[in-house]
């Protein structure tokens, strides 16, 4: 076991910068690199495996060429309600950016999540998610066309597709969830801001009505930066 | 964005990579990097990237000198339950390895969540979890001594710390979980067989008991590898 004498140089860093990043306000500008080498006698690059554990943690993040104090993850309730209701209750502005909505038809996969035949359509509704403009996730929604097939020409993707759902008189009734680590692709990490090294949140959800019917598959990617999630569990 | 005709060489190489190991049986080793770099005519440096991509989302795992098809991640419910149920509940052997079992003094964010006042005694309990043998959490429960101080002496650390709350006549009412990503410290690393670089997912619980009174506080660390959570949501 590692002890307190013989720590990692880069680990007595990174716990040095974290408490001086304690000490500042969101948006407050982080020492530059050198500055902080000169200030620990250590190499650059001893700072920047400091800085870059900072980052994926989200206690900072990039702002133009430089680093700023970042602002607290937006912590979302794990529950039946939408993205845009969980970013309201924290007190966060949220939007969506249309990245896709397109006809698909069902691999065998998302057809037994479904419960339509292998090749039926399903729409297949792809949005950036932001929190006060950055963004944070990336979902895609499955919807059966044969049951959802209007929304298609009458869902603004700018609005929340649970209203337009619960629209049609289909309630949710529950949902699964799973949730794990992944690393985005390069074209997730080019939507998301981020990079291919930044640890993502996945949320795999089918959800069912309330008859157990499923209504959608959605897979949504967070920034593992930027997002932390809240369960409230009772017996 | 990036478009299939200009993926990323490491990009590419992990796709096929992940379709090699997807034909193959768990256990069985992964072809060697050399090999893996004049099959795909690319460097031995973009082969590593693509493995260490694999080995961060928990498809392949590192044994002895060699690189083999990993386990499934071991997928637990978030419930009020125990890590013992849940690991039970996926065919998993379950075990546990003491590392601590000591008293402290809360600081005031402890003292806060499990309601006593700042300093006053609580018991630490750190024990790392194994599923089938293979180190994948990093669990540290804080106890009030006043409450359960009678623990010190009569709880076994190798049994279900749940079930010895119960026979103290306290029964679980509700818990809050907060989920995230984080990078574990070396000394955290080391304990669980992982590396500085490895996400981990962090749970942070307060459990309370049925009259809304604090049990207890835990931080577990999972490695990001190894395990995903399951929620099921109603309304």
């Amino acid at each position: 076991m590692t002890e307190a004498g013989n720590l990692p140089k880069y680990y007595r860093v990174r716990t040095e910068l974290a408490a001086i990043v304690a000490e500042l306000s969101e948006g407050d500008a982080v020492p530059a690199e050198r500055d902080l080498a000169a200030r620990f006698a250590v190499s650059r690059e001893t700072v920047r495996q400091a800085v870059r554990e900072l980052l994926v943690e989200g206690l900072i993040q990039r702002r133009g060429r430089g680093t700023v104090v970042a602002s607290p993850k937006l912590v979302q309730p794990l529950s039946l309600g939408s993205y845009t209701e969980g970013a309201l209750s924290q007190g966060r502005v949220p939007s969506r950016e249309l990245v896709a909505f397109e006809e698909e038809s069902a691999d065998a996969e998302l057809a037994g999540e479904l419960s339509i035949p292998i090749g039926a359509a399903v729409l297949r509704l792809e949005r950036v998610l932001l929190a006060d403009g950055q963004k944070i996730g990336l979902e895609n929604t499955y919807l059966a066309v044969r049951r959802f097939g209007a929304l298609a020409s009458t869902f603004d993707p700018g609005t929340s597709l649970y209203a337009a759902i619960r629209a049609t008189g289909v309630e949710l009734g529950s949902a699964t969830e799973r949730i794990e680590t992944v690393l985005a692709s390069p074209r997730d990490a080019a939507l998301l801001d981020s990079t291919t090294a930044m640890p993502m949140l996945l949320l795999d959800r089918t959800s069912l009505d309330t008859d157990g019917v499923p209504i959608e598959r959605v897979r949504s990617l967070y920034r593992g930066d930027r997002m932390a999630f809240l369960a409230v569990l009772r017996e």
